[in-house]
């Protein structure tokens, strides 16, 4: 049986309903993965309307795939909108709750067994906390909803992987958090996700976190005392991992073939690179949770919901990697059984 | 009269005399600047049987210029090299102190009014260590024997400029650095050396230190404390300076058009997107000497020096930068007199 990915279309004045649509609609994805959209019917409706995306909407049924009708989207349909209550663009309290309730919806079905994975369209942080949801953004709710502690980022562009050992904390904060523990975590988890992504033998570069890795203690003492021996026992374990690399160029190496990914130190210094390169492709992948999570790159874009305008780029390249990665797991599930 | 620039070799063991000779005979640079190598004949004319490149060198007289015959070039000739102890690739602390010497000979002359500005070809940080000479780099070295207090640095890649509140010195420093004065000063000097580069009313965009420029405060108050107080006085003397913008989008909107530089408050969040985009033409600008400076984006690099395989459109984006700054200087002093 094909893998189930739930879709959360995110906050209804956002363009999450409109590139959700476009990207079903586009014929780019699917196939590998059951897709099953978690929204508001007439959000839908209307997003495909302005996007000019012919879609049809089924409910979607658990216990039995219907073959879908060409251009046919299964639909857990929450129908939590007014549409009068919600203008594109506008931040809205009630768009905010709404878009909550669908990851809700997801990832309490993911946990039960219906699906394997989620594809998240962007939410807005302002409206989930007008709403009184203090989450920072999606990977809090979804460790969260989840149960797991342990969670990380991993951005991946067309020709760049970037795992970060932290986020959204202040630069002070990040520099207290990029310790051995963390990053041997870090590294084991985009270790793994590489594998997932077919790369046998990943090799990981460990950005330092001072200019020119510290050059030699002169500029920071942090990768001779945490990042060193963290990247020593990574080897230990017959990991193919380098670092302390310069911050300044280990993208660079990358992009020429060097390494498979970078272990980033901190928000910044992996996604100043990733936005350069790969805006309208980006995918932003949660690593830790006991289910697949790809999300886009961009967020609501108030400025262009409602035109039709929005790139569907990022939410195909997010679908078409979940579905890499869940079809890598149940290979390995089975290969362990 | 055209001003001079004096170009030093950097390391003898380095590439900087094979894109020296090579940028000198390519016949892209000069017209607009006489100019002058600071360094050592049997150095440079092994470097030009390395790369192929044609020049004739002949001794400058300050006193007057010679009309160069094709492919002659003005040097200054210190003759402090034995050949035989300088193998290309090779530290060496006699090579260390050789580039220090070129540089202080160099600054000399431009201080007792022989030239208008320097281009510097890389030197070798721990071959300057092993000759006892402790600085950080070029930057260290001309603002002590300048005896400015304030320098800067930015960096001009082709289609992106980024100039530096701090750079060596570690992360946790540089937060320490990003105080309103330094950002004020550090602005001043980059919007004047814009003027000088033909953009009389340059957009400079002032990055934020934390993710998302601190999300309102949720990851970090500097924004709010130092860095909007800082762009809130550069506004009030009539600049056109935006921020604190998010570190991780300011790079793509500037080079998709929105400003002419970005104000980056650490090392590596200038570097990163700077060495992604523009790694054989980025010029590195020193702000705030008595005399204008420019110098190649890359080191020394050892692992090809002696192969006459180095590019030399660094060493070509340098020196023509350069001459467009002494003269937009020079304009500027013709105009205030």
């Amino acid at each position: 049986m094909r893998p189930t990915l739930f879709l959360t279309i995110g906050d209804p004045a956002g363009v999450g309903p409109e590139v959700t649509v476009r990207a079903l609609a586009s014929g780019a994805v699917g196939g590998a993965a059951r897709l099953v959209a978690v929204g508001d019917r007439r959000v839908l409706e209307r997003a495909a309307g302005w996007t000019g995306a012919s879609v049809q909407f089924s409910p979607y049924d658990p216990e039995r795939e219907v073959p879908p009708a060409a251009g046919a989207v299964e639909l857990v349909d929450l129908a939590n909108m007014d549409l009068a209550a919600c203008s594109p663009g506008k931040l809205d309290s009630g768009c905010g709750k709404a878009a909550y309730a669908y990851i809700e919806e997801a990832v309490r079905r993911c946990l039960r067994g219906e699906g394997e994975g989620l594809v998240t369209a962007p939410i807005n942080k302002r409206a989930l906390n007008a709403a009184g949801l203090h989450f920072a953004g999606h990977t809090e709710i979804l460790a969260t909803l989840c149960g797991a502690g342990k969670v990380a980022m991993l951005l991946v562009a067309p020709r760049l992987r970037v795992a970060h050992v932290s986020t959204h904390c202040s630069l002070a904060q990040a520099i207290e958090r990029a310790k051995p523990e963390r990053i041997r975590q870090v590294a084991l988890l985009t270790v793994e996700a590489l594998r997932d992504m077919g790369i046998d033998q990943p090799r990981l570069a460990v950005a330092g976190l001072n200019p020119h890795a510290g050059e030699g203690g002169l500029f920071g003492d942090e990768e001779a005392r945490y990042i060193a021996p963290a990247v020593e026992e990574l080897r230990a374990l017959g990991l193919q991992v380098s670092g302390p690399e310069p911050p300044d160029t280990v993208f660079l190496r990358t992009l020429q073939g060097q390494f498979d990914a970078v272990l980033a130190m901190y928000h910044d210094q992996g996604h100043i690179p990733i936005k350069l390169l790969g805006f309208n492709e980006g995918v932003n992948v949660t690593l830790g949770l006991p289910i697949v999570r790809t999300s886009v790159d961009h967020g609501t874009a108030f400025d262009i919901a409602g035109t039709g305008r929005a790139d569907a780029g990022s939410m195909v390249a997010a679908i078409a990697l979940a579905a890499r990665l869940v079809a890598a797991r149940a290979a390995r599930r089975a290969a362990t059984i």
